[in-house]
């Protein structure tokens, strides 16, 4: 009998073959069908129908039926279940000290995401300097030009673009950015080695804060970037900064930047990440020029296909080698 | 008694007494304020208000009382009047044949509007390959995902982009592409010796259109590129290309557009332009991945006063030295 893979969340980028095919003689694919929790783990019971699982393939939409992987789920999680690939840059869904305890690894997908959801930075970016969203409305409304003038309006081109955490999202932005150029100031827990010459490292968050016309976000969630971005900080931008987030909503004190756009200190925020997504606070709406999108960083057809096959792939490595790849940083220490 | 300088459009980025000292014992500023054509022409006869006039400053916005400046305007202007310096990279609504004619000088403000343009033209890329622009709307309209799947959208990342006229802006729109990268192919009517090697030429439209996965267009509207881009080669664009266009909304014919886009030969369209501005034909606003801009490509207060103190200062190099720069190409012939 071979072990089982779990898919939690559906593969859509190839067929279920072509997934069985990949891993021929090492494991059997079963799919997560619980709409509950309790059902959830009861499936990994000796004689439950997932007990064989070895490993896990995880997407954020099985929080809707089983939740996130909190410590609960994963302590309850028999002591066979050894790797869970969670398909996704971001792995806050996934309580890594809880799997760590338990002799479990996680596996994320960085890389493959850089280049979309650096993409999406850069178009919130142009889209709150031109005022392009709410521009693009008023036409669909019937009116031709908005009642915003072009005096609030700027060119990407020589302001300053503040990165906060220059991994691989935040190095790929970097190079689109330079591109026009704008002058790029970055700080991150530590310099990043393959920060070019043009990427100024700042030391503290502040001044990275003080220099930034556009500050964009690049940094995971955790309890030491929660709300990272907070009132003191959103105060040290110049009057009429954007701040630009497509890493996770509750690194930003939102209330705080709901404040600061009422008060002009602000004059946009392009936002991909909400705190408590789907939902959007309706303030943010209020603000015409707002560039708000769903939650779409990574979503193109190239790039989740191309996620979706490293986090198998990361599942199979384990499963043929003992190791996978991509697993996250807080294991490897 | 100087001569005069009229300024047909509002001077927006500078004070009126800036622009009087730039000209300060070179020429009286006066502002147009007729409402109708008659009325303007009259205002040069002698007597009238603006007998001293030799150069005008234009602006597209002044076609609203007096009409363009088309070939019954023109032959109205005194001898007297030697240059039309046109606030605008595209300067389709001044006759320059009638001006040649006439030994009236026309400039036009080139290079200042190629980032913006560009920036303009690289978001409507992104945008269209993202459907961003829907989704955006979506969630302003209280639904979180859009009905569109992800699987019609797609990374700019070694996509091919097709530059129709490699002039400023599109060879700025190549840099900002490149350093996805996309692979760029241009088509002009002669090869940009600024052109880097990455930019690929080829000497027909139709090449262009075959291996283009988005072509965006950057003509100026003339009687040699009206619908330049028409039936034939939108169908030798693949089935789901996109066509961006912040050039002039007559070179490309827009019915047989919208009907490419009806049966899905197009999968969306980035405009900035449309034939007859204000006015949008309300078929395109069916098609919700399309995403279309109020002719905003120059719209930033940098680009815009940068235009603004170019033009004026094409006008006072002719009264200084009795020739101004950025003469439009036909009259250089």
């Amino acid at each position: 009998m071979l072990p089982q893979i779990l898919l939690c969340g559906d593969i859509v980028w190839m067929s279920l073959e072509k997934v069985e095919a990949m891993f021929e003689g090492l494991a059997d694919i079963v799919q997560m069908n619980s709409s509950n929790r309790a059902d959830f783990l009861a499936s990994f019971q000796s004689g439950g129908k997932h007990e064989r699982v070895v490993g896990i393939y995880r997407r954020n939409m099985s929080a809707y039926s089983i939740g996130t992987f909190d410590k609960n789920l994963i302590e309850g999680l028999p002591s066979i279940v050894k790797w869970v690939a969670h398909n996704g840059a971001g792995y806050d869904q996934v309580d890594v000290h809880a799997c760590k305890n338990k002799g479990i690894f996680v596996s994320n997908v960085p890389n493959a995401v850089d280049d979309a959801t650096a993409t999406t930075a850069l178009y919130l970016v142009i889209s709150c300097l031109r005022h392009f969203s709410y521009a693009e409305r008023s036409l669909r409304a019937g009116q031709w030009k908005t009642s915003i003038s072009a005096r609030n309006t700027y060119d990407l081109t020589s302001r300053t673009l503040g990165i906060l955490g220059l991994g691989g999202i935040g190095l790929r932005l970097a190079h689109l950015a330079h591109a026009f150029p704008m002058r790029i100031v970055y700080h991150s827990r530590r310099r990043n080695p393959k920060a070019p010459e043009w990427c100024e490292y700042v030391d503290n968050i502040d001044t990275l804060c003080q220099q930034a016309d556009v500050l964009s976000l690049h940094v995971p969630l955790n309890q030491a970037t929660e709300k990272i971005i907070g009132e003191r900080e959103i105060r040290l931008l110049k009057r009429g900064s954007v701040i630009v987030n497509t890493a996770r909503g509750m690194v930003v004190d939102q209330e705080a930047m709901i404040k600061a756009l009422e008060d002009g200190h602000l004059s946009s925020v392009g936002l991909d990440v909400f705190p408590n997504e789907p939902e959007v606070d309706p303030r943010l709406m209020k603000f015409r020029q707002n560039v708000l999108l769903p939650h779409m960083g990574t979503e193109t057809s190239d790039t989740e296909a191309a996620m979706e096959l490293q986090a198998l792939t990361n599942l199979r490595d384990f499963l043929k080698t003992g190791q996978g790849k991509d697993i996250v940083p807080e294991m490897r220490a």
